[in-house]
């Protein structure tokens, strides 16, 4: 156990924690930070690497890569720490496969593949369909979305079965849960996959390369630049590495507590609440091994190909979708994503089975220029101690419903940072940056108030709001109770958060210490 | 870091954990077996405490209390121990109040309540359907189900949406998921449910306290007896009580393990798989509260009441289920369950509301008489350490698909028991029995292969065949292959299996020591 003070602990040196720590001290420089990390570098769900390229070496990223130009939080960041963009190459044929190894393949130029006009038809009235339940979603809390506890009883694969009527859409809705989430529609829930689309604007934010969507722009020099620059302002040495927090005592001490999503591995005590815990045990993460290519040339651009792929799932094909990678240097590559249940199909087999089917595949979609690689590299996210999984932790069936009042909700002075309980672009790099301020917010509303604008403070006031409102439907759920005894409790909490503001040190009745025991070298 | 040397380490001192240990030991006296255990006591998930009664005290289980006279491998180790079971009391007439507080109260005295016409006859339809599919599952490998992955994308709720005509035989299912798993439907996969009813010998036998069903007989003095007449077996000297593992190392060295489910916050060395970190990351638990009222007298039992209530879910009855718990002594109690969402309403309300309400719902159904107890005690299984829950981990959707495999299949010298790996009554005592004495087996032919029956070993060889198949089919979902292959990686696994069974010692090819560091004391 240490013996060090520290005003704030954050758990989690990506870019969530990272964010939080920032606007601490960009606050209040007197506050003392640690950052802990059980990884041997920052950046968390990115990382970006040095590989052999055309002109020598050149870096990739092999974790979170893209931002569009709606995700606002992140397009902040990167505007402040001197970053600059760049957009997705996306000029040119498409290739489109689905169906099985002996099917045709397709191209097409447009932003939705070339599909039968029956298909075609389907598609829009799906997309009609989700887009309008999208719409009715309220991401800050999805129990109050109509029909709520309904559309979060099923699984995104059972509305597919009842809303979809070709065989092809339900395919091609399978391949983009894949590239989406690294995970099949039958491990989510379909009121967690609304509000997924919800917080990003929409459907096809989530799908598309074009302006405003989640494929956008790319970051000049990789996305753990990020991390690196953020742990810069800092201070390194505020920001310790290799070591993984097992535990986590609140007792009676003046320290606060920023853990970023997922804590899955950690022993609290006192204990988390049940609803906590739950949430904590029961979200999913998905399966992504992603990959980079390395070329002398962009060889498929010299052919009209624009680098895109989309292939459904067979034992042939291990990808389900790729995109030009060529760096701003001009070095070629492609990178591509082996996801859901193809990746838990190659992830079993020998790391060159698995490249040289990526290269066959891509002989076949692009033709046999792409044999005559430079360099392949990949990372199985699987495989990452402290992730566990990427690209997110999603939601499976009736944990919306019962537990996601307690997803934001500080449990004593811990409170929850990460991207997946962010508000806006939830799952996505920008999501994290929001994760992590809202976090560093609610404590600096605490510790020193004063550092805080009005508007940031009635934000807060909102959210807490929220949490109370939340708490209070939440009860509500299938339970007939009386009004009055709702309105009680809403009183009574706007009552507890109004003197918590007033005179915010001496009204905080849980104190708590973060006395870090256990921690791992690996 | 422990420099003891042991050759076989447990981890977990529940039912299986300690049948794992028994059988080893029983087999090879030499063998040198460890267990260790968070808790600070045996017995997992069962735990017989002392209350104030009507003759002074008596005891009561707050975990695991029932046995089937189906369940053949926890009456084997009942009668092995010299336990004598009796009897659940039945007799009299069951309350049956669904559709919240204001509808009718009813009572009946057969195995199925009093439902309407309309509602008897959805109910028989529905039944009817799904011992139908029961009878299809393969519970060993669920993948090989018919309609196996349909049957995994759809939750028990949306199964009930689409096959139950009427909203009270709705409330009805409902209202059992709470009972049985503390859960909702709404939270797990269907074909999960139905495998947990297949193990069980059916549906029905879930529900019901008739002979060869779930709730048939009661152990006297208490379940968890068992485990502690196993560690006087296996010696209190080799048990390790308050001992926490967080993280298992496998090097060089000729040691083994035994894992008892949930294994959640472990760190492995090397990596688990990925599919087996995913499923355990991915199995939810349910959500209990158990209490035990005391009364002067059986009071009920004169009234011609069983005991038995069945409440639908309200503001102002928190359980879904009581039954008579009068000890064999004659000291007269009540057994009441608070479940799924009810539990995570009412686990939150300070535990005086909680009990006035369990009291004045007890008035209500029983009558006044309920009102004069002697003592109310009650177990919130959520904030059980190491447990996290109650009474068992399920899966959700998607899981059984791609993950199944893994289930049971030992990772290096890591072999996994627990009742959720059990292929007879799983997620019961029993289960908890059949998977530690497997776990056991399995390692004992590895290290002395002479001690098991050809019985036994025969048995070994199917569940180990039944691995490799499971990942021959597991690879085939969805994924078109030729034949060949299949056979090919068939005939590879069958030859490895023989491999080692020769020459068990010579042919293993991980070895492991497990380094138990960072002992928490609670």
């Amino acid at each position: 156990m240490t013996a060090e003070i520290w005003d704030v602990i954050i758990v989690g040196a990506g870019l969530s924690g990272l964010s939080a720590a920032h606007l601490l001290r960009k606050r209040n420089a007197k506050l003392r930070v640690l950052i802990l990390e059980g990884k041997d570098r920052v950046g968390g769900r990115t990382v970006t690497s040095e590989i052999p390229a055309a002109n020598g070496v050149d870096s990739w990223d092999f974790g979170g890569q893209w931002v569009g130009s709606t995700q606002t939080h992140i397009l902040e960041l990167i505007e402040e720490l001197g970053l600059e963009v760049y957009p997705q190459f996306s000029t040119g044929k498409k290739v489109h496969h689905m169906g099985g190894p002996t099917s045709k393949v397709r191209t097409y130029r447009t932003n939705i593949p070339t599909l039968s006009p029956a298909v075609l038809m389907d598609f829009t009235q799906l997309l009609w369909k989700i887009d309008r339940l999208c719409a009715t979603v309220c991401v800050q809390d999805p129990s109050r979305t109509p029909n709520a506890v309904q559309l979060d009883s099923m699984t995104l694969q059972t509305y597919l079965e009842q809303h979809a009527w070709t065989s092809d859409l339900k395919g091609e809705v399978e391949l983009c849960s894949r590239a989406v989430f690294g995970m099949e529609p039958s491990q989510m829930s379909f009121l967690f996959f609304l509000m997924y689309a919800a917080a990003a604007g929409g459907l096809l934010p989530l799908l598309e390369s074009t302006p405003g969507s989640a494929q956008e722009l790319k970051i000049k020099g990789g996305t753990q630049q990020l991390s690196e620059c953020l742990a810069d302002r800092v201070g390194w040495k505020n920001v310790r590495l290799g070591s993984a927090v097992t535990a986590i005592w609140q007792v009676e001490y003046n320290s606060w507590c920023v853990l970023v999503f997922p804590p899955a591995k950690i022993h609290y005590e006192p204990a988390l609440t049940s609803q906590r815990e739950y949430l904590t045990q029961n979200m999913p993460v998905g399966h992504m091994i992603k990959f980079i290519i390395t070329y002398q040339t962009a060889f498929w651009r010299e052919k009209g190909f624009s680098g895109e792929i989309m292939a459904g799932p067979s034992t042939e094909c291990p990808f389900c979708v790729t995109f030009d990678a060529t760096s701003p240097n001009g070095n070629a590559a492609l990178v591509g994503f082996i996801s859901g249940q193809q990746a838990t199909y190659w992830t079993s087999k020998e790391a060159g089975e698995r490249r040289n089917a990526v290269l066959s595949s891509l002989v076949k979609y692009l033709g046999p220029e792409a044999a005559s690689f430079i360099h392949y590299e990949e990372k199985d996210w699987a495989k990452e101690d402290y992730s566990g999984g990427c690209p997110v932790n999603v939601m499976a069936p009736g944990l919306l419903t019962y537990y996601h009042p307690s997803l934001r909700r500080p449990c004593g002075r811990i409170h929850w940072a990460g991207t997946e309980t962010a508000t806006q672009w939830c799952g996505y790099m920008s999501g994290a940056v929001q994760s992590g301020q809202r976090a560093a917010l609610e404590i600096l509303a605490e510790v020193c108030h004063e550092t805080l604008t009005e508007e940031e403070l009635q934000a807060l006031q909102s959210i807490q709001t929220d949490n109370a409102k939340q708490t209070a439907s939440h009860k509500l759920l299938h339970l007939p109770t009386s009004k009055s005894v709702v309105i009680a409790t809403l009183a009574i909490s706007a009552a507890v958060l109004l003197a918590r503001y007033q005179d915010a040190l001496l009204n905080v009745k849980t104190l708590l210490t973060s006395a870090f025991s256990n921690i791992m070298q690996p």
